[in-house]
This record gives structure tokens, sequence and C-alpha cells, in this order.
């Protein structure tokens, strides 16, 4: 079992290089890709490929590579796609306003999220230009942001599987951690349910004799610090009170 | 003048690379630091070096190749800083904690911080291992904490150019952006401190009978995004582990 994390949108997120001139720089696409969980994998005409060196590079991710999927244009490989982001090395004169590297990554992969209606998760893509010019405008345009990595504005050339390298960390640590963006949809918890949340937390910390109501100290205060700080969302809240609500009355037989 | 960034403590950081096999990884080494405005490369006894590969790979930072130091041992690497992190691919079984590659960068950096007396910033090192097996326990013996890159664990294995990558922007962000220094007063839960208590919190959620562990849903994924936003700190994760246990063992008899 995994108990581990939701990293079923890193499945659903489509890295498409556009036009890569170095077959090495496609097997390292797929290398860095497998290492932060991804697997979707798509090239618009690439010069060579497949190619030995793709693979020689790609290292224990040949099986990406093996999946690729080749275009002969951008507008193909975005099919079925519901949002798209689009590498950009440097600033431009640009219509839409580009997000960092870890907004965007986070951005982009609330993209999966099922819609409304279905309870189906939806494909996005990350686009990244050739070694030598990036994006061309025409392809940008195809995009529904443009992405920019924090760089030396004297050398901010990084290369093409490093840019796809870090740009799969940060999709990896928004799908997994912090920071995830408090989602503009989710709803926030009400200050009475947070209140509810509170007063139902210190019931069972003095139950169960955590808490000793007599002698009370900081321990309530700090609680009310840290749940403070997050700003709770209504299913979160739910679903902390029903921990609390099986703590109180367990289902199932206590094991020690 | 520059009225960017506070971007010299970038420079006092030295990429200590253990060893490397492959000039071409030397070379996309200090491209990648160049990019993120580091440029002490320090190689522990290289396989092959100066070497064309490490030149071409490095693309336009060749400068930073034709500063690097080569020195006979880590410990000579080391000489003259104040504190050193080392990277590691996988949990062992260590004495010190380990830190996540965006806590170890903040970490790392305030290191070079002037001290006291002196007005003087210091050198801090981060250490790179072998790409075929990763630093020693010797070598990371000499480091004070272990750093480790959030990572596919069925697919942890970066590419040694790309590591440098991504820890020289976590590196650069920290430099840069706001948020990061880890609070100097409340300290902050290290990331194995903050994994211990997740895995208590889903013991007792299997415990109570809340989580089936058959079918764990996305109900511990939905507890770890939500405490991952606070940024927990050490005190607060010792006041919930002390909870989950007396939930797990109660000192008074329930009530109903």
């Amino acid at each position: 079992m995994n108990s581990t994390l939701p990293l079923e949108p890193l499945a659903r997120v489509r890295i498409v290089l556009c036009h890569p001139s170095h077959p090495g720089n496609i097997g390292a696409a797929a290398r860095a890709m497998k290492t932060m969980g991804l697997s979707q994998l798509t090239l618009v005409a690439p010069k060579h490929f497949p190619h030995p060196e793709a693979e020689a590079r790609a290292s224990g991710a040949v099986d990406v590579l093996a999946q690729a999927v080749v275009c002969a244009t951008l507008a193909e490989a975005l099919t079925g796609t519901v949002l798209v982001a689009g590498m950009s090395a440097r600033r431009r004169d640009l219509a839409t306003p580009f997000r960092w590297a870890r907004e965007g990554a986070a951005e982009l992969l609330a993209g999966t999220r099922p819609g409304a209606r279905t309870n189906e998760m939806k494909d996005v893509a990350l686009v990244f230009g050739t070694e030598a010019a990036g994006l061309s405008n025409e392809d940008l345009g195809l995009c529904h942001f443009p992405v920019m990595i924090q760089a030396n504005p004297e050398y901010s050339s990084l290369n093409l599987g490093s840019a796809v390298q870090l740009m799969c960390y940060e999709l990896r640590l928004a799908a997994t951690s912090p920071g995830a963006p408090p989602s503009s949809e989710a709803a926030l918890a009400t200050a009475e349910e947070i209140e509810g949340f509170h007063e139902h937390l210190e019931r069972v910390a003095i139950a169960s004799g955590f808490l000793d109501p007599a002698q009370p100290k900081r321990l309530m205060q700090r609680l009310r610090r840290l749940f403070g700080r997050v700003r709770l969302e209504h299913d979160e809240v739910s679903i902390l009170r029903g921990l609390l609500t099986t703590v109180e009355k367990p289902k199932v037989r206590r094991k020690s």
C-alpha cells in the first residue's frame, strides 16, 4: 500500500519537447521525468529519434523513451490537454504575465483536477523549446501561460535536461507538499466550523488524559495557533472531525 | 551598483564533487552553477580533468571550470568552511536527521552569515558523491547534515549535473526570495520529525478504524497536504505526537 502521496496528477502532465536537436537531451529529459514520477513524454519533430545516445542518457528511464509520442506539430502534441504552460528563458513582450517555476508548476498541476461534472482527471502539458532558441513566439502562443526559471541574469542558459529536471521537481513538490496553493476553488472553513473543530479537539484531549482541564497550560493555545496558520478548508475540517469522532468511539478494537 | 538581490552568499557556497567519473558531468555541474550565480567548484580526485568533454558540456561556463580547485581528499576540499551539507540519495542509518533539498539549501546558506565579531561572510560547502554510489559513509561523516532530494522512490537516480542544478536553484531561491529564512526563534521541525508524525497519525487513524488500509482513498494525502502547509515547528510536532500517544493508550477511562 502506498501510504505516501497524491501522485496521480503527475501521470497527467505531458512533457513536450519542441524540435529537440540533441538526442542526448531527450534521454536526459526522460530520466529527469522518471526520477520525479512523470511518464508522458511527447516529442515534436525531433531531429534524431530514436537514437542510441538518447537511450544512453536515459539510463534507467528507457521505458519513458519507449512510450514517448512523436508528433509533427505542437498543436497535435497538445490534443486533449486542458491547460498548457510554456517555458520561456527571457522576458518577452508577452500578453500573458509569466509565472515563476514554483507557481507555474502548482498552477499547471491544479489543472489536472477533475471537473465538477465528471470524476476524471485531466491532461495538462508543459512545453520546452529548442536548445538554441527556446520556444518560438508562435508556439508560445499556443500556451496558456509562460513559465520562467529564476536564474543568473548574466547567464540564464540552463541545459534542456536540467530545465526538465527542475520543473519536474517543482511539479512533484506541488503534488506532494507544502505550500500547495490554497486552491481558490476549495472552500475555506467558516469561523464557526473551525471553532467547532477546536472544541472537539479539546474534548478528545481531555477525555484521553492528554490535557488536564485543571491545568490546561498553553496546550490548547499552541494547537489553536498551529491550526490558525493553515487556513483550513471546509473538507479538511470534516476529515479532522471524522478522525476525532472515531478516536472517541473506535470502530475497531484497539491493538494495544 | 547592484540594486538587485542579496546574492553574495551564493559566492560563498563551494560545490564539491567527490571522485566524479565522467568529465561531462563536471562540465554540466559548472554550467548548472553559473546559471544560478554560483562560482566555486571544487573537485576531489576527479578521474579525468581537465577534459574536452567537460568544456563542451560547460558551454558558457568555462570560466567556472577554469577556476575549479582540484583536491586529493574531501577533508582538504572542506578547509576553511564553517558548515558542510552532503547529498544522500537514500535514507541511511544516520545519526543526523536529513533535510529535504529546500530546507537544506536555506540552512546551508544561512551558514554564510557574518559572525558577531567579524563582519565577514563565511564559506560553506555542498558535497556530491560519485555518479554510481553517491557519498561514502566516511565522506558523509565529514558533513554536518545530509540533504535529500524528493524523488520517485522507485527511481531516484538523478544525473549528477541535474542534482547540482536543482540544489543550486534552491540555493538561489533561498538567497533571493522571501519566506526562506528558517525562523531563528522557533525551531522548525526536521523532515524526519514531520515524517514520523505523519506515520504516527496514520497508525492512529488505522487503529481507530477511521482509515481502512485497504481503501486509503485520499485521506492521508489530504492530511499530509494540510500539515504540509503549516511549516510545523519542532515543539508542535511534540505536542501533536503527545496527543496521538495518549489517544492510542488513554491515561483515563473513556467516557462513552
